[in-house]
């Protein structure tokens, strides 16, 4: 037997054990972006470092202005082994609304779900505790079989990719000497479909602005003042419905600005992959593209830019009613960036394209909320090559390069700071509801996770 | 000495004890549109029941579906006398945002404004307890001097109008006989100025709505699904910037049905008072007016109708950022309505209008919040003339006739059920921020409000 078919057959025969130390990490609220929960946070963080340790790694919790840092180091067999960073988050969104979940999203399960497959249930299994362990994982049974790593393997597991990642870009830069590898591995992306593996070649950047838009000097009487007195809700709601024209196009001046045009080979790719509006919006219980007109679902969520209001509140939202003419609204909203678009220039331009809809006697206020460009990797490395060959031996279906909607400013600070390319692989499928109610990961994705991780770091090795 | 002149000296000598009165009154959390609050609600009418009870009236507390009645009964000095039904609601509206109140809202005070005017401070103290207890007070000094009351009088205290008073139709009509008089006080409205009193021939009508609108069977994450899958705050946002046009004209179909202009003498009369945009929107922090363009602010307030959005709410609403679109999202939307509009007609056009606007794959849901038209009192009645004329002996300035903008549906059930006109009479300011933090009485409104009642009770049995 070689030694990656030992290891394979140790992640076979350990999996309830690995089930079990997955449960252990899940059970942990580590939700980074409520305060309530920052020693939820630290605990999970302290989980991975004793759990690293018994794998022979150097770990440590390293402080940050905001959550804890991982950081951990294991020696290659040799000293021209290559050497790699593996990312991944320890921890997770918040579970609002609660009432909404099948199962406690902190009390993990397996089960059989309705079509047949055995999840596991929880928040944070699939986005990112479930992923990150499938290379723990894959690791341990290395180590198990071989008394060493096939590489040499820092990883780094961050407690804020939820809450805009903060501390990361200072951390990167005080730590670029220790953290610096020949590539990073980043599990926080998705499979094709249950049986095709895919890596990622682009993700898209995102921008995220809160505004409060201010108007009376208090909460009125709609009764005395309504007709006359600004309603600041009125003013909101005219500035966000006039984001998208009649087209679906985003209306601010310079947003387009660094967007390509796909090419047609690509929109061709991608049209083979058979997944066309009706399957894509079916499964939310959708049916009509809501974007740009005139472009594929895959066009609009890897290769097209977005505003979105992701929440909005003002006046009373309790029960029942109250004639109220509020004092403020306010609502959260994000861009998704394609291609060369600028952080920076666009959330200049918003603010302007909001400041210019505002009432001379009404005011507004900006929150940042995060900024990364997106990224768009080469095509042609060897360790794509050997990367996709890994997947395509475990899985049934061959690896497929596929584009990434959401955003992981991870990949553009790694190539930006420590000048590494990003390799991303992960499990994930699109109906595991991450940033949902019923979070779920499914065992497949789990069990050949960890076998494909298995596989990339036996033949990167090579 | 009058009659009249001892009860007035009683009148002052009891300000004191009729202020321990109101502040027992006010320190109840008679909060009814939150069934939380349903035990304080029925503890209010309770205190009220004894209350009316030391000054002679039969008194009951009368149940409903909601929130209990006070109704009390006064036999007059001899069968000939005038028979009027006094309507005061004892409920109070919800104090959230607390944390912007000076004082608690639940623990009255006494105490000077930066004006240098004495007030009196806490939830309910202008709407409407400080009110009705000015009437309460008159009464008591009446019966302490003169053994009876100058009027039969019948009181009726509701506990349901600051959320839409759902039992007070079913009342009205179970228990016509009873209340019948020959016409109202309705003591609910507002002063001109702290110097002048006021009495109201005009009333705006109310509809209140409060729509969801549902998108995907569940929350996505916005870098998935974004560009592709329909928002509903997009959808809403969309909706609500378009009731209004360029011009602050409202654009539902048919909307302006059944308002008429106001003729230029009444618009004249107005001018006069000196309440222009300048010192209407100045104590409020603003100075624009918002509604129809080239329109004076009374006559917007006045004899205008709006449609307010007075609370939406959507997606992530808590501290940091969450990038999800939303599976629903929600408005609560209320229309001032004038002349003959029609609430039903109104609603059902309101909702034709959304429903045009909502996606072939995306759906709405509507909840009726209450609705009433407007109304218009006759000028000639002797009863305003004599009121008039009590008012203008008790303040520093003669009683001036103007209209309001708020909504209080009783007038037009009095006048449908049970076929009696109202005088709408009160002591409220325009700042004395009914429902909004920091509510307030002035000590002028209550004391002087208690005498210009016992005027009034006199000079109606002339």
């Amino acid at each position: 037997m070689t030694a990656l078919s030992t290891v394979l057959s140790t992640l076979d025969s350990g999996l309830d054990d690995s089930l079990s130390r997955l449960f252990e990490l899940l059970r942990i609220r580590s939700i980074s972006t409520d305060p309530a929960y920052a020693n939820d946070c630290r605990k999970a963080g302290e989980w991975l470092v004793r759990d690293l340790e018994t794998i022979g790694f150097s770990a440590s919790l390293r402080d940050t202005a905001g959550h804890p840092m991982v950081v951990a180091h294991h020696d290659g067999p040799s000293a021209d082994a290559p050497h790699v960073l593996f990312y991944g988050h320890y921890d997770v969104q918040p579970v609002d609304p609660v009432e909404l979940w099948e199962d406690d999203p902190f009390d993990p399960a397996q089960k059989t779900a309705p079509n047949g497959r055995r999840i596991i249930t929880g928040r944070g299994s699939a986005d990112d505790k479930g992923q990150l362990m499938t290379f723990v994982e894959a690791c341990r049974a290395w180590k198990a079989e071989t008394g060493s790593l096939p590489c040499k393997v820092t990883i780094l597991f961050e407690g804020e990719e939820e809450s805009g990642s903060p501390s990361l870009k200072p951390f990167l830069e005080a730590n670029a000497g220790e953290l610096k590898a020949d590539f990073a591995l980043v599990c926080d992306t998705g499979m094709w479909d249950a049986d095709t593996p895919a890596i990622s070649t682009a993700l898209r950047g995102l921008v995220g602005e809160e505004i409060t838009v201010h108007a009376a000097n208090r909460d009125l009487h709609s009764g005395l003042y309504g007709g006359a007195a600004a309603n600041p809700i009125h003013i909101l709601t005219k500035v966000l419905a006039d984001l998208h024209d009649e087209n679906g196009r985003i209306t601010i001046p310079g947003f387009y600005d660094g967007v390509d045009e796909t090419p047609q080979e690509v929109l061709d790719v991608w049209e083979k992959l058979g997944r066309g509006a009706e399957n894509f919006l079916a499964d939310i219980g959708l049916s009509v593209p809501a974007g740009e007109k005139g472009r594929s679902v895959l066009e609009l969520t890897w290769a097209r830019p977005t505003a979105e209001v992701n929440g909005i509140f003002g006046g009373y939202t309790g029960k029942g009613f109250k004639t109220v003419i509020a004092a403020e609204a306010s609502a959260k909203v994000s861009f998704r960036l394609v291609h060369k678009q600028d952080p920076q220039k666009i959330r200049a331009a918003f603010r302007d394209f909001v400041k210019a809809r505002i009432p001379s006697d009404c005011s507004v206020e900006f929150h940042e909320h995060g900024g990364s460009p997106a990224i768009q990797l080469s095509y042609d490395s060897p360790l794509l090559v050997k990367a996709k060959q890994a997947l395509s031996d475990e899985w049934p279906n061959e690896a497929v390069m596929i584009a990434m909607g959401g955003s992981i400013p991870i990949v553009g600070d790694f190539q930006k700071m420590l000048g590494m390319d990003s390799l991303l692989v992960g499990f994930g499928l699109p109906d595991d509801r991450v940033h949902s109610p019923n979070e779920k990961y499914e065992m497949s994705s789990f069990h050949k996770g960890q076998r494909s991780w298995a596989r990339i770091l036996g033949a990167l090795a090579d």
